[in-house]
């Protein structure tokens, strides 16, 4: 495509480039592995260009749609003290000096310090004081993986509502914030999606379009569970209720389903954190929480309503031995609390999932994972 | 101020707070070290919240200002095998696993890890793809001070412009960009910048306005040390050509030019980092850096153009010893070089000054320093 053409009088070389050692070859298709192996230069690749160019227009849109809604945004902490959910490894913080010097170091925050995985509870600190907000930052995990889907430092949005006693808000605002932010990409940047669409998921095309016509469909856990089990293919984890779906169940749901982003919500309470809202419909039987899960990805994002009532929230961290170091959550509750509700997205699968791109890395200008922090 | 009064039928308690024992009362206007002790609750304070209101909309001015004119956000990364400048303390990452299970521990990522200082040599590959580029993130020094202009963990906006030969571009940019969200967050936040202008830091109000109005001031460093040293007083540190102007120097100056931005051009070569241009006014003697001074917090930008001529580059890392750490730098000349030049702000700098907020700690929702990660 080439609607311009220049006729140059003159050219002046400002700094030349030897292209028998530069590594990307003019008029090549290169294998994204294979750039890869370039930090420093990928991005003078047409692919990578275009994908940095997507992810700049995508990152304006994000916050664009919250100003517009009247969220504020906060900058939640990298280094933190506490570590959220418990899940996932944590990276832990030392200065360079203190391990040279002594054995029995101190630190220099007095407290372990750990980078952050969810910016979540500092999100909650915030919607006790204005109605909406948002934060879109790093989040890290130290997990030894080396999947297509997972990085030791990618991105996250993250919004928390004060106000809200249904998952139906919390979800509209995830589907409102998908479609708002993919047309503008559609709309800002034509030529550099067409070039995905065109040369690296072919089956892509169309299909984006198509997915902003219609409403995100909405499934229960139970239904899910349901669903594989009458599945007539057989998986390696056996689906039951109780235990967590794996990439193999999310995959056949999103295909059952019609290759559309599907939410499902209400999980069983012992496989979700201790900040979720018990749905009291039977025992600690279900809380209310929502996944949204996206073809060829999986678990794109992840949302629940908060535990606000004193009480329930006392009886849960007591059982898991957390009341000390969550003393200030509680304290959130005991001073005015609200119903409200939240959730987080990983912007580096929204990237994978609206271009088709197979490996995380290939989304994210420096990739950290597992043996490698290349620059 | 008051433009509404509300008549209520009834009242609906959503969540209880109990006044007797939440640390904030009402109607009064408590220190800003006092509320500091509460980092959960302190953003129910109404200076807090104008505080996070004016941030946050200063935050949506910064993205706005770049994207609309035509700078590609670029995410640099936050965990990095670089030190950039070799200044300032660093913090170091490891898995928290790693500590406890062996002596001869192996590294996450095979070699040493940082928390980025800056994001400058990454936004240098960036402009080889990209004209104008820039980031907004968090970036750590691990200096044990306890200064209120100092934080473990602090934003910047770094801007990296591509064909720019003279330090007046990247000045201009440093200039438009401050007087830009300056602007708006006076707009969009009246009331909220009002609070600041009357309880907090009453010399500010008016100030400001009258600051938009006019260019800032520009001197060189040689000037910058005569006016020292014809000062009437006297100084801890002695002005001499060749040392760095301490925080009693920029005071003076701000103060000599009429308490208004000055920028300070031209620094000894022998003061500044490898990567800033030889203005081969003799044999190494300046290079085309750039500060900002403002009154009351002192340095709130610094920039430069950098070395873009390989032999100069490799000469110098070669002096220094770092040419094979640094070899991915040098590939950036070597394939296609072009004169290019960039500048960072601080952030909180930058809030403290336009409010005039003394402590730096009172500035940022969750402010981490030695001795202190709450939450």
């Amino acid at each position: 495509m080439q609607n311009m053409e220049l006729q140059a009088e003159a050219i002046h070389v400002v700094g030349p480039c030897d292209i028998w050692s530069f590594p990307l070859k003019m008029r090549e298709r290169h294998p994204l592995e294979y750039v890869r192996q370039f930090p420093h230069l990928r991005c003078r690749n047409n692919t990578l260009g275009a994908l940095l160019r997507i992810r700049s227009e995508a990152t304006a849109s994000i916050h664009s749609f919250f100003q517009d809604n009247g969220y504020v945004h906060i900058h939640t902490p990298i280094i933190t003290s506490n570590d959220c959910e418990g899940a996932g490894e944590l990276f832990q913080i030392e200065t360079s000096r203190e391990e040279k010097e002594s054995v029995e170091k101190s630190h220099f925050f007095n407290v372990p310090a750990f980078l952050t995985v969810s910016g979540q509870l500092h999100l909650e600190v915030m919607a006790g004081a204005f109605t909406h907000v948002f934060t879109f930052g790093p989040t890290f995990r130290a997990e030894n993986s080396q999947s297509r889907r997972h990085l030791a430092e990618f991105y996250m949005v993250e919004a928390e509502l004060s106000f809200t006693e249904s998952l139906q808000d919390i979800m509209q605002v995830m589907e409102d914030l998908f479609k708002t932010v993919t047309s503008t990409v559609l709309s800002k940047c034509p030529c550099d999606v067409e070039l995905f669409h065109k040369y690296i998921a072919p089956a892509q095309k169309g299909r984006l379009e198509q997915m902003l016509k219609h409403k995100f469909m909405i499934i229960s856990y139970s239904e899910a569970v349901e669903i594989l089990k009458q599945a007539p293919q057989t998986f390696t984890f056996k689906p039951e209720w109780g235990c967590d779906l794996q990439t193999e169940h999310e995959k056949y749901l999103v295909k059952h389903c019609g290759e559309v982003p599907v939410f499902v919500v209400n999980y069983p309470y012992d496989l979700k954190p201790f900040y979720m809202r018990d749905n009291e419909d039977g025992p600690q039987h279900t809380v209310a929480a929502v996944d949204l899960l996206v073809p060829g990805v999986g678990e794109l994002c992840g949302g629940s309503l908060r535990e606000e009532r004193l009480p329930f929230l006392e009886s849960r961290l007591q059982r898991l031995g957390l009341t000390d170091a969550y003393q200030w959550y509680l304290d959130l509750r005991k001073f005015g609390s609200v119903p409200h509700g939240g959730f987080g997205m990983g912007f580096e699968r929204y990237l994978q999932y609206i271009l088709g791109v197979d490996n995380i890395k290939d989304v994210i200008p420096f990739p950290r994972f597992s043996h490698s922090c290349l620059l």
